[in-house]
């Protein structure tokens, strides 16, 4: 048995049997140890940042880690955007990167660089295994570190010469499962004593905390208390529809956030980073709370916001099972001219229940609460870091994890044009994809952002650089040449019959929608 | 003026006059500003490996930088492979990465990360502006730098607050070139003693070297003392064809350049890299000289290497325009089947005089070398430092650079899709750029590397990691959906008939050909 085969059935035998992958000649001993492994499922990517991706939207829905596997620095480089958001995110994920063979690093060869200088600012666990009897128990730290609370990204950089050398001690056969999460206890007298203050209190969730089983704990807490509900950051996963409680989310533009967020004395934050601006603006605020309003930290990423939850109504003698909870509202599917809320509404008509929504429609996102707030049960998987260019290949990621989940991708025009490379892996793996792109032909999110800061008719120059209309893309033709059936659409009558089609049939389609 | 307008006009101001762009909220202020400066020419990319590598296509062909504009650490991310490649070809480029206000680093918002920590191992200088005070000579020092010798990449991190503010003492006016390169007399002085030695001796060129004045000096030199020329890395622009000394290549198989390099007891290097395997290997060496062989350096990369190189030939009286030149052999269009040196053929057929050849072909390149070696005189552009998906974009930065010559660009299917982005900018700018590619469906160059390492028909899953064919890409239909002219064949004739016609005609043109 040689490195890389002891590598593989380590990543098998600590639960991670699946591996994105883009790779080269220096992973080329990984790839030829796959058929001796056959529990390792292997996911051919175009592009790197298809691969990172795939493995953040995997994790997101499966709860544990896959592996990607990437050609050096450059290759790391690729998927690093997409990394950046699985870090925001706190998903587990095992990176593979390949080097050269340890004794050829001294050549400068021309793909050599400073890997760990990349992996660093995505990475909570970075090691170079120094030797082919090294990897077993490397991998194993790999997958220990990736899953320790808080979940993260750990990088195995995989020197050629380790991979192919004699692994004498094999692989690792037992990796022991982190420790359960748990919640500090003064935290949790903390936040008894603002609730029983009577002073006007937010609950934020985000993370897990935005999972069904401790949305339902927040919402009894926040039914009995009279806080309030939000979401914040990060939202890696969020269970909505019917049955759960409708969460408001904080507004991204910073002065609508201050307003919300306005009346609150104290602010709670269970999974969540404290509410702040995306973005520094001259003359608005970071902070998005008022001076004077404390921010409070009930848990911590990963930590048991259930469990923190549940002892604070024990605590307060909250009734169970209170709260409302969001009824189903199915409307029809709408008709006539098509306009963005009405492709909304027909989302919500034909979605099924319990689908995976891979949502990236930015500006187009608008105007689809009021249907998602009560559609079927599903969960949202969005960008978390805001680098953009996620959403198709998050839903590869959130295919291969649940086939028998039907994934609906709704994807703003300018962000799928970062990884559109994923419709083939779509294509190839047969995957359960419905992706509704929102062809705007702009950047229609900048227009905004850049509108603020002074721009007019005047500045001709400005504006063409967030104008996508010259030449107009073509994305069902795009899907077409990657073998992904793709169909334009300009009205609701064709984007109701594709879509229902769409959602009828197995396997990946494509719906461009001209707004 | 803000702090963004002080760094467009003191990038004019520095013949800084193109920029390659892909931004977003933190670049706003930067955007705003283009119609300030009327002399900056803004090119928008739908991802930022495009936008990187135009600026080295651009630089290579032009000998001056570009600028790029990138979002924070994803964005800077997303063009890392592309500046890896410019790192090792020494372009010079400015990259301009916007961040978050100064005040608002300390929240840690969703796109913070440590863009120091990504541009290290790419950049000679990484500056973050600490005021719009000092965007004009921190802009101005970007420069130089980037010129200095050798040539490189600079990285200014431009935070929010520092583009808007305003910048009380402007642009920087003046910003001095460097000084002319030089030659050191005491490497001379040893080359001349190997010269004399009567020893065989390889000169190996590479980089600036390969620019036709260089050559010529070399191929006097060669020739007048019975030295053999090699063409070496980094092969970032390399000018050959009619009228230019007819170079071999070092091979790229390790044991076919041992074989090649067997002869000589000293090896020259004139800009170039010792040469070494692109990878190391088991049993096989990464030296490619023979044990007891002296590797001796002329020049580093943009030293005078002209200078040098005539410098020894006075001394030896070497008699001027001395050594054989290529002479033009333009064969007839090949007829029949289609197969790739066909291709190869046919493209000499056509190819007018003087055009710029971004060739990214890898293994459908082998074949041309007879064509072109006796094919006009033309400059060939390509990846330097390992990291593929380069073809494209350069062709766009070649085509911006030079407007008045063809673009050609040979193009490999799984390379290709790295950055299939670029044909949408292509077709934006309308730029001369005949696009073929060679679409095998399959990662060709891995399967050898596959079978080295034992892959074989028993190992199904290892094989299907480098198959393309499951879906067929057709990048005529991808080609098309981003507003590109695309033509698939599969005849000599098709091929002769839309190579010539989309040679003829301005603007881009994608031509598929199923090999």
């Amino acid at each position: 048995m040689n490195g890389a085969q002891a590598l593989i059935q380590t990543l098998v035998n600590g639960d991670v049997d699946v591996c994105f992958m883009n790779p080269g000649t220096s992973e080329m001993h990984f790839v030829a140890a796959l058929d001796d492994v056959p529990e390792m499922r292997s996911i051919l990517c175009l592009f790197e940042g298809v691969a990172t991706a795939a493995a953040d939207g995997y994790a997101r829905m499966t709860g544990k880690p896959a592996a990607t596997l990437l050609h050096l620095g450059p290759g790391l480089g690729n998927g690093f955007a997409m990394l950046h958001n699985a870090r925001r995110s706190f998903t587990p994920i095992i990176n593979v990167v390949g080097d050269h063979a340890s004794w050829h690093l001294k050549y400068d060869a021309p793909l050599t660089s400073d890997i760990v200088s990349i992996a660093d600012p995505v990475s909570k666990w970075i090691k170079s295994s120094e030797s082919s009897d090294a990897i077993g128990p490397d991998t194993a730290e790999a997958i220990q570190k990736a899953l320790e609370h808080p979940n993260g990204i750990s990088t195995l950089i995989l020197p050629g010469d380790t991979a192919w050398n004699d692994s004498h001690d094999g692989p690792v056969t037992a990796i022991p499962k982190p420790a359960a999460p748990t919640f500090q206890a003064d935290l949790v007298e903390n936040v008894i004593n603002i609730l029983t203050s009577g002073e006007p209190t937010a609950i934020v969730l985000a993370g897990k905390a935005l999972m069904e089983d401790v949305a339902l704990t927040a919402n009894r807490l926040a039914t009995g208390t009279g806080a309030q509900l939000f979401a914040g950051r990060p939202t890696g996963r969020w269970q909505r529809g019917e049955g759960r409680p409708n969460i408001r989310r904080i507004p991204y533009p910073i002065p609508q956030a201050v307003q919300v967020l306005e009346p609150f004395k104290h602010i709670i934050l269970v999974d969540a980073h404290p509410p702040i601006g995306f973005f520094g603006y001259p003359n608005l605020p970071s902070e998005l709370w008022q001076p004077g309003t404390q921010v409070h930290r009930l848990t911590e990423h990963g930590e048991d916001s259930a469990g923190a939850l549940a002892a604070i109504c024990e605590s307060l003698n909250v009734p169970h099972n209170s709260g409302p909870l969001a009824e189903l509202n199915r409307p029809d599917p709408a008709t006539g001219q098509l306009d963005i809320p009405k492709v909304w509404q027909s989302i919500a008509a034909f979605m099924p229940d319990n689908c995976v929504m891979s949502n990236e429609s930015l500006t187009s996102g608008y105007g689809s609460e009021k249907f998602m707030a009560v559609a079927p049960r599903h969960d949202v998987i969005s960008g978390t870091g805001g680098a953009i260019g996620g959403g198709l290949p998050y839903a590869v990621g959130a295919a291969v994890a649940c086939p028998d989940r039907k994934i609906i991708n709704p994807q703003a025009d300018g962000s799928a044009m970062y990884s559109i490379q994923a419709l083939w892996t779509m294509a190839r793996e047969n995957l359960d994809v419905v992706s509704i792109i929102w062809n705007n032909r702009a950047y229609r999110i900048l227009e905004g952002e850049l509108e603020k800061v002074g721009a007019s008719a005047d500045t001709p120059k400005a504006r063409a650089m967030l104008d996508l209309d010259k030449p107009e893309l073509n994305f069902a033709q795009m899907a077409e040449g990657m073998g992904v059936e793709g169909t334009r659409v300009g009205s609701m009558d064709e984007f109701n019959k594709v879509l229902e089609a769409a959602i009828k049939k197995d396997g990946p389609h494509l719906i461009e929608v001209l707004v």
